[in-house]
């Protein structure tokens, strides 16, 4: 009897923003093949399975792409429920589609597990909606991690009709914000920097497109790095200016009081 | 003792597509406020809830956004607390940011519980990954509802650089094809269009940028429809016909016969 894999969003880091279907997922595996950025608490909801870390760390080559391939397919074939447990969503940014693609070439029956994608969680959980009446009516996504994956798609877009989210865009962020001002976007757009969204380490740094442009805003660090640039961010300003507590440490404790 | 509020996302229609933290929210809710798209079997997590619908009915005016505004405000001043339910995201074109602007100059605490979008899942669940090596870097998302929303954002676009996600998009779908096509895009572009993704009506029809110009498609129908332009769409094209059943079904059996 042959076995199956899911490919499985882990969500933003919070084990409470992954879906039921993922805990689900996790709670039957026999395997789990996890990426950086997956949560030790969430790797706790698969407690009767082999835990195996195939992501990428600091400082040493990632394991090839082919070798997860053949493990997903070896384990499938010994009839082990497989989870693929990436980070936010399999389909953005994951190489989901490339794991689809072998193990369908592998005969090996597979699903898709959506999860909740930092690139919406970690503005929302800065109280920075995407979209906004009057502010944006859309939203672009593209990879920070190299000039050649977001040149082509930031130089077409008029300047300051769109939020734009950039993935994975902490080492490139001032290059990004010249980049563009230079095609003409406002030199005071509201820009966001979020770290670790939904962790216990979340950090917001809020300033505008000519800070980012000049160096400033965190420090690196090696956390998830989320950049929101748009006027949606004067949203989550207003908002986050006006609480001084995080919104959801607030509702708990409200919750707890009146139980 | 004042209630709470919780901006929550109900995801893409499956309840097993809720995160961990909704599905707990409802089960304490007070009162639930839902819009259209949201699933009977996701109001059945909040069994002592009152429930209320707020949304739009067909033919029917919507209640105005201030009226949802002060039933929120007035039930958290009661100390109850409120769900506000959303389909997919609650910050992804669902007026979000300004509920949350209201219950914020209201004093009332409130948190944001993000939740899968369709605009990720609708694509993943039928094996199209908006993001892929060598085919897309990038995604866009857009709202069909009205050419104002959608023909400056798309307009910008280098042709077939980058995948277009546009929800709320049944009715334009001709126009907006059209639209890219005297653009430079590539007639061949495949297309998708994905209805009532993750629900049991969920269907799927795969064509070009040229067929979809010209009228082909589904016909209308009163479900939520989202379409995906670009050629990750070939992806889902390969990996779908290569299978008869819906993976979550084949996974689902094989699990059963497994146990």
């Amino acid at each position: 009897m042959i076995g199956t894999v899911s490919l499985v969003g882990a969500g933003p880091g919070d084990p409470e923003l992954l879906t039921r279907r993922a805990a689900a997922r996790l709670a039957s595996a026999d395997l789990v093949l996890y990426d950086a950025l997956v949560a030790p608490e969430v790797l706790e909801l698969a407690p009767r399975a082999q835990r195996f870390f195939v992501g990428k760390r600091a400082g040493r080559k990632a394991i090839a792409q082919e070798t997860i391939h053949r493990l997903m397919i070896r384990a499938a074939r010994q009839g082990r429920r497989v989870v693929r447990l990436k980070s936010g969503d399999p389909f953005v940014f994951g190489r989901g589609g490339e794991e689809a693609l072998a193990l369908d070439a592998a005969g090996v029956p597979f699903e898709i597990v959506p999860g909740v994608s930092a690139a919406m969680a970690a503005p929302a959980l800065a109280n920075i909606p995407v979209t906004h009446r009057g502010l944006s009516s859309a939203f672009v996504v593209v990879s920070g991690h190299a000039p050649s994956a977001y040149q082509p798609v930031l130089d077409g877009l008029a300047p300051n009709a769109i939020t734009v989210v950039v993935m994975m865009g902490l080492a490139s962020r001032s290059a990004i914000a010249r980049d563009l001002l230079s095609r003409g976007w406002r030199a005071g757009t509201p820009v966001a920097v979020l770290l670790a969204a939904s962790t216990e380490r979340a950090d917001t740094w809020m300033g505008t497109l000519s800070d980012l442009a000049s160096g400033a805003g965190p420090s690196e660090t090696g956390d998830a790095g989320t950049l929101v640039i748009g006027e949606v961010v004067a949203v989550g300003r207003q908002l986050g200016s006006s609480r001084e507590q995080s919104p959801a440490t607030e509702i708990e404790e409200a919750c707890v009081a009146q139980a």
